[in-house]
């Protein structure tokens, strides 16, 4: 999916909603447990229940590896109904992958083409060669940390090299490399007074906020500083979607959820 | 497998040699294809030709995740064949995990229960909250990048914050962690001067030094500046071993390319 294709979706559902899929058998419901792949059934529901209201999902690769085999067969149920149902939804293979050249590009491998997501979440460490390889596929999008919405974020991400915190250092780092027009970050909404010198460096990039809800961070806060002319937004969502109900009316009970942030984001689109 | 357990396995096989299963269908030996499971096939001949050389196993997940629900497979019968016959081999899942609190323990449940791996690679970007869920499990290690030995490494990891290099910062605050006994580190042998200042920071540690041989790092230097008392090294060789013929000897040419480094490190090893 091009850039310009998610924005189209943005302005066309007035949403920049993503429902975070992290799935686990300990949370769904307990009459789903009886289906031959209740994970994937689980999903299935969610996603029916939602499309209408978000532009995007994004399966957290951890809760599938959990599972093993079986957890991968989810996975792989989960984005091929997505990508056969749902074509215009923007797919988010939230997997903080990243390694040296040859091994990133198994990464991508894997993400991109055996299971056809339209991006993945990567971790920035080791630096150029680990990510150039993922912003080597065309019509994909490479989503790498910058500024995360957990306390541990104050170990290395907020500290100085020089004059610049090293979050920004990635951003700034990042610009430099090959097709990095297919890049776009994390930046937890926890952190939204971070917003104004992130879009200082990388004023029209798409960021992946995680944290409004749940974590505590404001939608409004994160709009006010973080978006674009194109909304440059996606807001994550994912227990406070999927987890609203652990009854017969889950899937119900998170397309409310779904709704009231939608309904939100709509209200702020309204006032552009 | 504790690490005095580890440690016992070097002195009596006289070898750190730990042996990368970075499988790849374009490179493994062409009549291995017409098997059910060609990766598990070469991976199980390897292992069984190389397996009183080394001390531990280190499959690459990126080279099986590649291959969707059937790379999945062949980790899964491959750790499950070291694990079955070999269980003196100190077992790495090389997946440079690492995220938030309660998706850190799904990656730790895939690799330490589901799959029954020692150990696996964490990049620290994220902070404490994403690295102590690893550490929470007894009995298992958890390998934090440190100074990796691709050329992306000095994009952030040689930064200075502040007087101290990023990768030091990750060395140091590492320390401070909960069960940081558990932890070792990735420090690339391509930068073996770098070792005397590591060694200042964790004189005891485990580190798993990739970039011996292939990418040009010396076995003499970072034994001369990284060995502790109780070896602390682990040294790992993929492509120089596995794929030393892609004939029908592949595995005898592996067990040569794997006995010569074991007699290396047996000779470093008498003089100590």
């Amino acid at each position: 999916m091009t850039t310009q294709e998610l924005v189209s979706q943005i302005h066309k559902k007035k949403s920049f909603l993503v429902v975070g899929l992290d799935t686990d058998l300990d949370k769904i419901p307990k009459h789903l447990l009886k289906e031959e792949d209740p994970i994937f059934e689980f999903n299935k529901a969610i996603i029916d229940a939602t499309q209408d209201l978000c532009v995007g999902y994004k399966p957290n690769i951890a809760f599938y590896e959990a599972y093993g085999l079986e957890g991968w067969k989810s996975l792989e149920k989960t984005i091929n109904y997505l990508n056969d149902n749902y074509p215009e939804q923007f797919t988010i293979a939230d997997a903080k992958r990243g390694d040296i050249g040859n091994t990133s590009t198994r990464y991508a491998k894997a993400f991109f083409e055996t299971l056809n997501f339209d991006s993945i979440t990567i971790a920035p460490y080791m630096g150029r060669d680990s990510v150039e390889p993922f912003l080597a596929f065309e019509g994909k999008h490479t989503i790498v940390l910058a500024l995360t919405s957990n306390k541990g974020a104050f170990d290395f991400q907020t500290q100085k090299i020089g004059n610049q915190e090293v979050y920004k250092k990635v951003l700034e780092t990042s610009k430099t490399y090959e097709n990095s027009d297919r890049l776009m970050y994390v930046v937890g909404a926890t952190k939204a007074e971070y917003l104004t010198d992130i879009r200082a460096i990388i004023p029209e990039s798409f960021l992946l906020v995680p944290g409004v809800g749940a974590q505590g961070g404001s939608l409004e806060e994160v709009c006010k500083y973080g978006m674009t002319k194109d909304i440059g937004l996606l807001v994550n969502s994912s227990r406070g979607i999927i987890y609203k109900s652990q009854e017969e009316d889950f899937a119900q009970a998170a397309r409310e959820a779904a709704k009231s942030m939608q309904e939100a984001m709509q209200a702020i689109l309204q006032t552009l």
